[in-house]
């Protein structure tokens, strides 16, 4: 038997997960890993070991509609034929959505991108199961109007050192954040529950050209305890203008999170 | 110390639950049920054993946003703060959304109600994870128009045989179907994924005076099926006329269905 083996290609993938219980993205020691499903996967498939590129190297518990990954392969598997393949070997917590041949120089971080995240919090007197791993639940109501003016100070060109957790090593901590939106929506209660008025579900969708480590979250615990009026508005032009992480408010809890998309500018 | 209690009191918990993972409500001999987990929190708060009565004896893996249980209590616990006090004592997964006092002679089972269930369904290429716990997923598109046109025939008070699975013991199989509802949401996407038009989240609600074992995942199975053209319209309104569980459709998995709520008549 001839082995015939096919050009190497570069293989992008669009890969969703539910991150609870993960240890985040990143291979690790002490846990598993969506990277390490992934290779995995691809193992089983190419009877071979293979180096994937992530995009974005999520933190533990965060979740992803549409991570990106890369990875090369000379086997003759049709480029968009890698979703389904590789779903079979995945737990139904991690999905490729989608995959294609993308140029050899294509690098899911060095080369220019937007991405989204979701922030998403219930506000509510009493935790709903079915949202428990996807929303950072706070009793509190939250006055909404004033996290949206308080928004209006992150978005635009700045140094976010204000917004990201020690132990990133990055050189320039300015960052471009092209859009922050909050929306708000009550939830239908069941029958029989009169709590109507004060289940709301909060999404602070941000779109922006890269994060720091922790940004988004930092983002949204800064937005939230201006929501409960234990900060001001102002305190948000504050933390951006110097760049101190203690003018900002905690670091919201990873459950909250999801990776909307990446988007490709090139 | 003189201990004081109070007169007897009945109870009406509202409760909702992620119901994977969970063996039903029923107590059982071989895994946690929702039962066990409400038993338990009331022993810890109340230091004795209480005995809960619960509206729906949903199956393993089934979720609900209210059902209904009611105890009876001497203690001085208000009506009212037994929830907060309950879910201190309850896994994340469950929680009590609600408690008040009730007539003593309500019970959860006998007393005149409505139910009303969702059958949530995922139409889609690929499973996606933050579904994958609330919705059965099918790689067909569906015709929600025929679906909706066979659900007709279910509607209204009949002998719904054809949808009870073995092993149930009741005496007449004539319940009373008020409404059923099929509504169509398209998913929006991850940003690089092109899948738009091709995920669906379609919910069959359907309220009754009451429901057979299995009967809203029989429903849900044979609506499928038309949906997939698998069957035609008119085999459902066979299915209801004879009484035949051989002409209706499969049972459709646990994780798809939602007890939503039980509205009591009186």
């Amino acid at each position: 038997m001839i082995d015939i083996t096919a050009e190497k290609r570069r293989i992008r993938l669009r890969v969703s997960y539910d991150g609870t219980g993960y240890c985040g993205w990143q291979k690790q020691n002490n846990g598993v890993t969506i990277e390490e499903c992934l290779t995995d996967a691809l193992r089983q498939l190419l009877k071979k070991e293979v180096e994937i590129i992530g995009a974005s190297r999520t933190d533990a518990g965060v979740h992803a509609m549409g991570n990106v990954a890369v990875f090369d392969t000379d086997s003759r598997i049709p480029a968009e034929k890698f979703a389904i393949a590789l779903n079979r070997y995945l737990p139904e917590t991690i999905r490729v959505l989608y995959s294609e041949e993308v140029e050899k120089d294509f690098h899911p971080r060095y080369c220019e991108s937007c991405k989204t995240y979701d922030y998403g919090i219930l506000a509510a007197p009493i935790e709903l199961p079915h949202l428990h791993r996807y929303r950072h639940h706070v009793y509190q109501n939250l006055d909404v109007d004033k996290m949206k003016k308080a928004a209006e100070y992150i978005v635009g060109t700045h140094d976010f050192s204000a917004f990201c957790s020690a132990g990133s090593q990055v050189k320039s901590k300015v960052r471009t954040v092209y859009k922050l939106e909050i929306s708000e929506q009550q939830l239908e209660n069941p029958i029989g529950v009169p709590y109507e008025e004060k289940n709301r579900d909060i999404h602070i969708f941000i779109t922006g050209d890269g994060f720091l480590y922790n940004m988004v979250r930092i983002i949204a615990g800064t937005l939230l305890e201006v929501g409960m009026g234990r900060r001001s508005i102002e305190s948000v032009f504050e933390a951006v203008e110097t760049g101190n992480r203690m003018k900002a408010g905690p670091t919201a809890p990873a459950k909250g999170l999801t990776l909307v998309g990446i988007e490709y500018l090139h």
